[in-house]
């Protein structure tokens, strides 16, 4: 993958990708402080409508856009999904119990962020404890959807174009989904790939930190710089590429919107010269959704001790909800789970055998209508679980004319080759389109 | 493993077992108020010497033992190392960067152990983020020699009998070898075992929560009780036990004390009819230093690059020494140490074949004197990489009378057997000595 560098006069610096922006910041054209200031103006138009962000703090951005370090993120605009820590803006975990909570510490993402040039423009809207009760962010391609969650404001802050990358963290389906439904890119990569410490736990076996872009050659420029390693932007997929569609064994959740999203991706990647087969779903594949249920089913009621046992009433019905469906795994049960997954990589490689990457479906359709739930991560959960490079592409839009993304999986540490199997996916897409 | 309920008539309620404690609050023959205070007697003679508290608050204890909600582990006393967040207590890590800053949650681990009727009667010191800078805490048996790090405050606490259970954390030796240091039990359990959430992190591969207890069986029951799995408590081993004596491949650091300890130890294990058999040491083992250094020397960095970047002059120059020194790692290192460990549990498997345990240094002698440094945690580090259960079980007096453990490791998730295998060598070593 290239990172242009040329500035394409006419268009303003929110329309730059942040690899664009990086190159003319570090080249002097531009300044970190201008980049701010055009990205602000989008959230002055934009924001009283998406409402992405739990906090914004437009002199403070501008101070820290000034005292901009430089660096391979320089001028690059961030959002930080609110359950992940920051010293100079409060972090509220999307939750009332919490609200104004002030760390004493940057999460390290946010910290090397800063270190790299990236600017913070603010916090981003997260469900409660990045759970499923919604916060008040909405579609930005139709305010009356859902952006989906619990990376709700983080997705719906890059569909607005008011920041160029944003963090979302993903225990379940909580990057891919919203991304899917918000029309921009969601990537989790492979477990452990960006260091996870400051963000409200849930789940030590499956709580991944991930990123939201516009399009998947800024996710490749981001987490390179993050994960300093550089192969990450510099894969490459050409013709020849081996994709597997994978329907999964629950197909028959995959909605008329989805469904044409996957043929008009498999007809793009063939129309560029790769191959698509079609697979066969192992029995096996449906026994993942049961371990996951045992795996978060046990962590996350026990990561949410103190808040369950001090400050219970405080919380939304719905949490309360969903931690006491959660709480009916056994110990047994995570015993069994997390034995089995002992072996993920043997498990991965059947599902990838002969292909390079697969696609599945990203969300079950659009974005559902309504703002009380953020959908369902039924298609998401099993890759999670499985640690595997994960990412969603958007794949035009569905019959209510909200955006649908599909999912390209790869194995297990092969962020390199998935994120390039993307990027032909993505091409291949838009060639398509156009 | 019995779980003896009698309370021996003589004794006061500061000299009972964790396990006898909650027995007897269960049974209603003592109250959780009246155990806090046995113990609170105990801070007052033994503090101002010790200094193994960070924090530590009568009133807030008597309360919180007054409404004390019964359990598994009612009434028993518990001490919370310095670097695990806490609510209604200050949570400085360590460092005076963060003295006096207050988490608005409790650390899962102590909200359970709150939960299940533990009475929490402070903050323990740790050396600062649990690296090498040390705190003001003094070893209970000499106050000229160090308790030895970085859970030094728990174990001194424990040792000095100020607490039945204290929590440590260990990413390199740093409740292993304090607990040798101050002749208690430490114990590290398989990786995942607790919960680490809320825990000031530093390496998210090795950063393991442990417990430090005056016995293997109090560790059982405790951790029995906070991982919900009452198996842990229940192993059993006897004659017939097969102990792997292991040199590792760094003897020559082993001193007089710790060769002695394990003579005594294989001897004791011998005289109660379980076999000793001293094991060679492969080649490959001293390469596991490298891939040590590689994972923490990537990971700790970055974990803490909030704290470099905009805490730098607040830390003290050991830290920064520390931390620089661990920054040698490339990126290169760390994935290619991470695909090793990806075989972690085969490695084990090879280490000890045909063994139930080893036995192996857990420090390399007696606590060093002066309280400038904590010791060398070159015997536990590779144990800690290989994420297998250990503990540090009391083996006996140095020639300066300190006292020196054995360490006794087993198989990644077979933290019953291994508990049951260091309670079995605890009796050997008890009965030898009398």
């Amino acid at each position: 993958m290239s990172n242009t560098a040329s500035f394409s006069e006419g268009a303003g610096p929110a329309d730059l990708s942040a690899r664009e922006t990086a190159a003319l910041v570090a080249a002097g054209t531009l300044s970190a402080e201008a980049v701010s200031a055009a990205f602000m103006e989008r959230i002055a138009l934009r924001e009283p409508d998406v409402q992405a962000f739990a906090h914004f703090d437009r002199d403070r951005v501008l101070a820290e856009a000034r005292t901009n370090r430089g660096g391979e993120l320089a001028g690059v605009t961030f959002g930080v999904k609110d359950v992940i820590d920051t010293a100079d803006m409060p972090t509220g975990y999307g939750s009332a119990a919490y609200e104004g909570s002030r760390p004493p510490w940057d999460a390290p993402i946010v910290a090397l962020t800063r270190r790299f040039g990236g600017v913070v423009m603010g916090k981003t809207v997260s469900t409660e404890f990045a759970m499923s009760s919604p916060g008040k962010t909405r579609n930005p391609h139709n305010p009356a959807h859902t952006p989906g969650g619990s990376s709700s404001g983080s997705c719906a802050a890059v569909a607005a174009g008011m920041v160029q990358v944003a963090f979302g963290t993903q225990t379940a389906g909580s990057i891919l989904r919203p991304a899917s439904y918000c029309g921009v890119v969601g990537y989790k990569p492979s477990f452990g790939t960006l260091n996870r410490a400051g963000m409200k736990p849930l789940s030590d076996s499956l709580d991944h930190l991930g990123l939201i872009t516009r399009d998947v050659r800024d996710a490749a420029f981001a987490v390179a710089a993050l994960a300093e390693k550089p192969a990450l932007a510099e894969g490459m997929a050409g013709p020849g590429l081996r994709v597997g569609l994978f329907r999964t064994s629950r197909w028959e959740q995959a909605e008329p919107a989805t469904r044409a999203a996957l043929v008009r991706t498999a007809a793009a990647i063939e129309a560029a010269g790769g191959t698509v087969r079609e697979l066969d779903v192992p029995e096996s594949f449906e026994s993942y959704f049961a371990l996951f249920d045992a795996v978060m089913g046990w962590e996350t009621p026990r990561t949410l001790a103190y808040e369950r046992d001090s400050l219970g009433a405080r919380l939304s019905p719905l949490t309360l909800g969903f931690i006491a469906t959660l709480a009916r795994a056994t110990r047994d049960d995570y015993d069994a789970a997390l034995a089995v997954l002992k072996h993920r990589e043997a498990r991965v490689e059947e599902l990838l055998e002969g292909c390079d990457v697969l696609i599945t479906p990203a969300a079950p359709g659009e974005a559902p209508a309504g703002l009380g739930a953020t959908g369902d991560p039924v298609f998401n959960k099993v890759w999670t679980l499985l640690h595997v490079p994960a990412l969603s592409v958007p794949a035009g839009l569905g019959p209510s004319g909200l955006p649908v993304g599909v999912q390209v999986v790869g194995r297990i540490g092969d962020d390199v080759g998935t994120l390039a199997a993307a990027a032909f996916i993505e091409d291949a897409l838009k060639a398509q389109a156009s």
